[in-house]
């Protein structure tokens, strides 16, 4: 095991507010409340998908800058990504926003990707205020990755439903002193993961592909800051739906670690048995999602004190698949802890 | 103007080495003496132009890291990207290295992008070793963006042409003390830009989409810091091309700035009087070579004392250009100055 791309803030910023928009599967789904907007029209009023994607991201944005009392002006970087080639969504979504955009592509691990990128470079003193962003739409990752929606393709029971949502996550300097304007949460470290590929090739099964990513990036997170599973309140992983969830574990077990508190948000964003999602859902919306409508809240309100955020990400493209290659993955965390004061971070 | 987004380092990471490679046209071309290595087979003997893109990006990453004499596992991230769907060269070329991964997308801006958040990331005390990376392929880009190659599409004379090449940078700690193991090269400030749309439709004139990007970015980073384009010795572009950086050149001067120093990648990479390019060179690939096999051994031999890095990025995809959208574009820099030694760093 090995501390490289191990982060721990010695200043760890807070999460100054945060932003999240979802669609009508969103709404009938358990943590419909915790979302800021679910819109009926998934379109958003746009003449394609992919715009209607740009739009609930940029929501996403508006409604953390608003919530943190910041003009798109006065932030100082988003960092983000989506499923669509060539990261469309966000590039598109950021024409109106007057920042910087640093665009990310690590499929569904986008949002601990950037949370962890933006943390360090709000708890380095680079950046005063930053965002992270992700989003992903359905209808737009059918169209792209599998077929049209017209074409009425039957699914597998292992194959995920692509969340049609966004959320943002606003960044602060943290440490006493500061106003609480904001949830009490901080960003206590990171870790960003090797690309792991198992040899999967089922792009209906993703969750087997990323599973390995998220053990490896877990593990060699907590071997670098002596966390155990036991001392965490949660790990949520970001898209492993229920065969990566429990490919997960096992793993987990064969390594002699017990994840008994670990929750899966493709699983926690919509009900398999109500709701006709396969294995659960999955997109760079999911964790994004989640995180918004459920985890921040959650800390929030002392539901738990210290938690992981895992955001899984399966790299292939509709073209690898198709050349016959297996499905490279990869997993970023990050630690997400009640209260403003960073006092307990340790160096790297 | 705004300083947001720009960084100055006061602990500048040092460029501890770097790695090139480049096909066929660029072994034509006038930086080839410049290049590690270049392959006569563009395909690298792999079953696929996206594969031997990968092949490229890994051997630029070998190379840097042997020179560097680092090996993979002691690497603490690689942050790069490229131009396929989904990034797949980079997430195969990561495949087989031990090593954290973090994907960027903001299409040719990449090498500037990615040097600019190791740079932040290692002067920040979160990483002892980080590369950055580019990488694109002429064959893999056309028949993902044009047409494929069997079609003998017809070129416009204000196209570009996608290099076929990887550059990789590796970053450590700057300051005084350290072993001169690498070039005495070392990153002073980087500026992470927005997202422009200038309308511009056509997608045979990228360089025109990319222009106003470029000057955006070159202009807030320059208020910033004051520095003035007298004060560089050189301001590199990444991939502009002859239309795009006859557009910088008149834009800067609307604005009261002679850009008398203003060099551009695509336009170094060919010789479009000898080589069949069109407006010059392209690619994420382009600016990354440029870097290594150009910039980085001008500023080690002395040639230049500090100069700017400005990568540019169309963020368009085929979807969104068949969909009838203009072609939003960015722009990142990162300022690269002779020497080890930190100290006339600032703070931001």
């Amino acid at each position: 095991m090995s501390g490289r791309g191990v982060l721990c803030f010695s200043r760890p910023p807070r999460v100054a507010a945060a932003g999240c928009v979802g669609g009508r599967k969103e709404a009938e789904g358990p943590l419909a409340e915790g979302f800021d907007a679910l819109v009926e029209d998934t379109r958003c009023g746009q003449p394609s998908w992919e715009l209607a994607e740009s739009a609930l991201a940029r929501r996403a944005l508006d409604i953390a800058l608003e919530k943190a009392r910041l003009a798109p002006e006065n932030l100082d970087a988003a960092l983000g990504g989506d499923l669509q080639n060539q990261c469309t969504a966000l590039a598109y979504a950021m024409r109106g926003v007057n920042a910087p955009f640093v665009g990310l592509y690590n499929a569904c691990a986008t949002m601990a990707q950037g949370l962890g990128l933006a943390a360090a470079l709000v708890s380095g003193g680079f950046l005063h205020r930053a965002a992270a962003l992700a989003s992903s739409h359905f209808c737009a990752a059918e169209r792209q990755f599998r077929t049209p929606l017209g074409y009425g393709g039957k699914r597998t029971p292992t194959a995920q439903w692509t969340v049609t949502g966004a959320g943002a996550v606003v960044l602060a300097p943290g440490g006493p002193g500061l106003p609480a304007d904001g949830a009490p949460v901080h960003i206590a470290g990171a870790a960003f993961g090797r690309v792991v590929d198992a040899g999967v090739t089922d792009i209906t099964n993703m969750g087997a592909a990323m599973a390995p990513a998220a053990w490896d990036t877990i593990a060699r997170y907590l071997a670098a800051t002596g966390r155990t599973p036991a001392g965490l309140d949660a790990i949520f992983t970001g898209d492993l739906g229920l065969v990566g969830s429990r490919l997960l574990v096992r793993l987990a077990q064969l390594d002699g670690a017990a994840l008994e508190n670990h929750r899966d948000c493709g699983l926690l964003i919509y009900d398999r048995t109500r709701q006709a999602v396969g294995a659960g859902g999955s997109g760079a919306g999911c964790s994004a999602c989640a995180l918004c409508a459920h985890i921040l809240p959650g800390l929030a309100a002392g539901r738990w004190r210290r938690v992981l955020l895992v955001s899984t990400g399966a790299l292939m493209s509709q073209l690898t698949a198709q050349q016959g290659q297996s499905i490279p993955a990869v997993a970023h965390l990050v630690e997400l802890a009640a209260g403003t004061s960073g006092q307990e971070g340790g160096s790297q």
